[in-house]
């Protein structure tokens, strides 16, 4: 039997956790004081944290704890891209049941380290205590390197409006998942990539500067659903955004696992979160950076904030946590 | 009956909890974005992270949620304080289950609120989702004024040991918490102050800083208890760290609840933790501020890293989560 967290201990947990954390240049001080200090070039610092609690957020049978700590990073440090950032650090709390074997406590933090390395962070601290549920609270830092924050307030009509990254992958795999249960080995391998969608997104993080420098006028990613991201900013920034569908048609492998499941794939498209893509509003005579597709653009305040092919949506999607 | 959070849904009560937030002047963009902006003006960000979770480290029978909203805030707070910064801004992560009363989340927000006000700093941003059990995620952030954090790994033999704060009186109150169980109303009124401690710390913020101008070579909270806090300090800076019991005598209040529940009040005095006392090691010659008394001086390491009255204390306490 593999060995718990309760038997090796807090602090020699604590220990074999930050051995595994390499550092950065921007870490003046990292794990195993009161707090961290990280370097803030520009005198300012991006900040902003996420909850993900065990069966809620994440479950252990769908997901290797690598791939938990992968995701559990990425959707942090997506929100730090979304304001145009260039993410810095981490921090994460960690809850777990002492009997949890330490190999999934290491395996998540390799995670967690392995995300942060794509955009050039490091896990610069955090906690860890005992709970019923695993759970993680994940704090992402970054810099704005002199630039104005892109926030969701910005968007003027006769803006385009851009999107950088997948949509409905990570929903399309979710459901593929919940579907299969116990017999997820068995999901055909030309859906796999939705099921790794799910596992790992891949937010396209540099474009949150690079959009940011071109000019972006609103951005956010897109955490629970297209319509209803982009309704934010439609509200935040008083405008319409209009879509246009043949811009947004599901790629194949959204289609088979659409007619696989008997679902329609546009609640993927437009309802499913979690691939963590971004979609920000430029100005028309901007050029968008490479990587970016024109999905629509801002039009003046009506009704709807968000119309698909002048139509207000009205299909399944869109997350609300209490419902 | 009352209102819950299911009923009012996640994107109301965000409405509603974030028009209780004043943003104070370092907050460059606040709560509703993907990410908040915070003002870090020595280019450098003191960051640290606790997880919070009901009935682990608080229970909605012992604590009001306004009590438990600045308790959760002032932990955090205290880590910023004890790194000798002065706090700025706090993130949060709140899950909570579906049928939880809107003015229990309302009352937290407020105690959140109020403890930052205390420090200046302000609640910035943070995150609303589903949980069975109540959750807290908070992140606080602080500027170091230019000043070098003060670490655990710079104590010097011949430093003398400073306190600044209460020990043991949160243990106590949760003692007496834990033996009056739901008649929590009949512990006697000069105990009181005791259960007040345990329900809301009142860390000394202000002497972090000061500590750190008096030039402090090691500093931290006492979170755990004093013996094994004090402990991390002599490991990481290869010392041992002598306490005086004289200097560290219990208060009336303490013998009072001790004689009244039959234990030692030294196990709360060395070994009781959240009170968010500050110990700081200072160079002989330095003036320690008002408000700090010494109790005990840094010695050679010898064995032990922490003796009391020249000996390895032996009583219970000290904190390990997965015990």
């Amino acid at each position: 039997m593999s060995r718990s967290i309760g038997d090796l201990g807090e602090f020699v947990l604590i220990g074999q956790v930050t051995t595994r954390l390499p550092q950065g240049s921007e870490i003046i001080l990292g794990p195993g004081d009161d707090a961290a200090v990280i370097s803030a070039p520009d005198r300012r610092v991006v900040a902003t944290t996420d909850l993900l609690i065990e069966n809620r957020h994440f479950r252990r049978e769908w997901s290797s704890a690598y791939d938990i700590g992968r995701k559990a990073a990425a959707q942090n440090l997506a929100d730090v891209a979304a304001m145009g950032g260039r993410p810095t650090a981490l921090l994460v709390g960690l809850a777990a049941p002492p009997q949890l074997a330490v190999a999934w406590v290491l395996d998540c933090t390799d995670g967690l380290r392995d995300e942060c390395e794509v955009v050039g962070a490091s896990v610069a601290g955090g906690d860890i205590s005992a709970g019923e549920m695993i759970t993680l609270g994940i704090t992402a830092l970054g810099d704005l390197e002199g630039r104005a924050p892109v926030t969701r307030a910005g968007a003027r009509p006769g803006d385009v409006v851009v999107l950088a990254g997948r949509l409905g992958w990570a929903a399309a795999g979710l459901a593929l998942l919940r579907r299969a249960g116990a017999g997820a080995d068995a999901i055909p391998g030309d859906l796999a990539p939705l099921v790794a969608a799910h596992r790992r997104p891949e937010p396209p993080y540099a474009l949150g500067p690079a959009l940011a420098l071109a000019g972006a006028t609103a951005m956010c990613d897109v955490s629970d659903g297209l319509v209803q991201d982009l309704g934010h900013i439609a509200t935040a920034s008083g405008v319409a955004v209009e879509l246009s569908r043949p811009a947004l048609t599901p790629p194949p492998a959204l289609a088979a696992a659409a007619a696989a499941l008997g679902v329609d794939p546009w609640s993927w498209v437009l309802g499913g979160g979690d691939d963590h893509a971004l979609v920000a509003c430029l100005p028309p005579t901007a050029t968008a950076p490479n990587g970016c597709r024109v999905i629509g653009r801002v039009g003046e305040r009506g009704d709807a904030a968000v119309l698909v092919d002048g139509e207000p949506w009205e299909g399944a999607g869109g997350h609300e946590h209490f419902r």
